[in-house]
């Protein structure tokens, strides 16, 4: 990862949110084609039509696309959109999208559901689809509280089950030590019962510790959470 | 999990097979659609047509449907269907999908790509996404070597950013003790350098010990992968 895959789009924010809104309603339409394609039961002949004009829908958005993958860009109004991300992207169908809310000294959670697509045991969570969520929410806590970072370790402890349906995740900053910082964080099931645990390590790149201001370089060396008040990450 | 979410459909084989080939396009049309979601550059006008077109495929698709997840099934001809599972479902458009193979020795491993939908930080995988396919991997390496468990434990230690594109994954059981197996993994990229290592720990299920033979019994309290040459899981 290198700064200039930050791609700085100049574009109209009035503009753009017109856009937004359009892009987010068709991810919402392709998250119900992924469940239904899942639950589907209708015959060969019904799913082969179906496909032939969901491929004409495809070769109509790609008339015109990104090169590549999303990335994750800045507008000209400062708007930072990760929207490719592929637990918290507005227009990635592979995302729930879980919405994250997040407290500067931290910590960061979030309140979901999760239907057929993630499905790993019969009528239960896939043990990697926490992890996955849990990687996500550790990260913003650690942003959130103001030292950013890769993952560098991630430690999970699967307590119980985790039934598919409404579920909450949290996180938050154990410690710091240079530009470590240590997040602890827990998958819960719609009683609040901790399903899955975790620590995970998030380590400022080196590439972007010269990026940082002398401000954040000294909150990365203090020891703690409740030493470092933080600002929001993001 | 219990036993009796396993669904036993007596279905003729024939005609299921009539049928996945159909559910399979669908669901690879359906991959297609999530990645030019996130990358079209269509404008708004554009972007509502389609979804209007696309809600009414979804509403054709459900005239017919499973009223929950897709669980796990058993044909009447004994073929095992998880075709619903995030990360190797066939018809769950959320799974790249993996085609696992797998080694009796206590081995699993598999060759894919991740596009758009896998991204976390820009051009690269989500550290998530990595975490889900090690657990489905370490979990078949388990059950491959004939010690199936539920993913009790999973740690995993991120070496070096996992770009986009072709990768690799293999996983191999370690060790048992009693109803538990430890496997260990990497994920590789395109030159075959490991991009992150874990070691997860397999347990089989209290419900699960009552229902397997005395010979799988003796496979789990037999130490080490050299001495439990096992049978194929699944």
């Amino acid at each position: 990862m290198d700064a200039d895959q930050y791609v700085v789009v100049d574009v109209d924010e009035a503009e753009h949110e017109r856009f937004l809104a359009s892009q987010v309603a068709l991810t919402d339409a392709a998250r119900q084609l992924v469940d239904a394609t899942i639950r589907t039961q209708v015959g060969a002949e019904e799913l082969d039509a179906v496909r032939g004009e969901l491929d004409a829908l495809v070769a109509r958005l790609r008339t015109s696309q990104l090169p590549g993958s999303y990335g994750v860009s800045l507008t000209s109004g400062g708007t930072f959109r990760n929207y490719g991300n592929a637990v918290v992207g507005k227009r990635n169908a592979v995302a729930p999208p879980l919405e994250v809310e997040r407290d500067p000294a931290g910590r960061a959670w979030s309140h979901f559901a999760l239907g057929a697509a993630y499905e790993g045991p019969p009528g239960l969570v896939h043990g990697g689809v926490t992890a996955l969520i849990l990687d996500q929410i550790a990260g913003e806590a650690a942003a959130a509280g103001g030292t950013p970072g890769m993952t560098g370790q991630l430690n999970l402890r699967y307590e119980r089950p985790t039934p598919l349906g409404p579920l909450s995740v949290e996180a938050w900053v154990d410690r710091r030590e240079g530009y470590k910082t240590w997040v602890k964080g827990e998958m819960r099931d719609a009683e609040g019962q901790a399903t899955v645990t975790c620590e995970g390590l998030f380590i400022l790149p080196r590439w972007a510790r010269e990026l940082v201001d002398e401000e954040t370089k000294a909150r990365y060396q203090r020891t703690g959470a409740g030493d470092a008040p933080g600002t929001p990450g993001d």
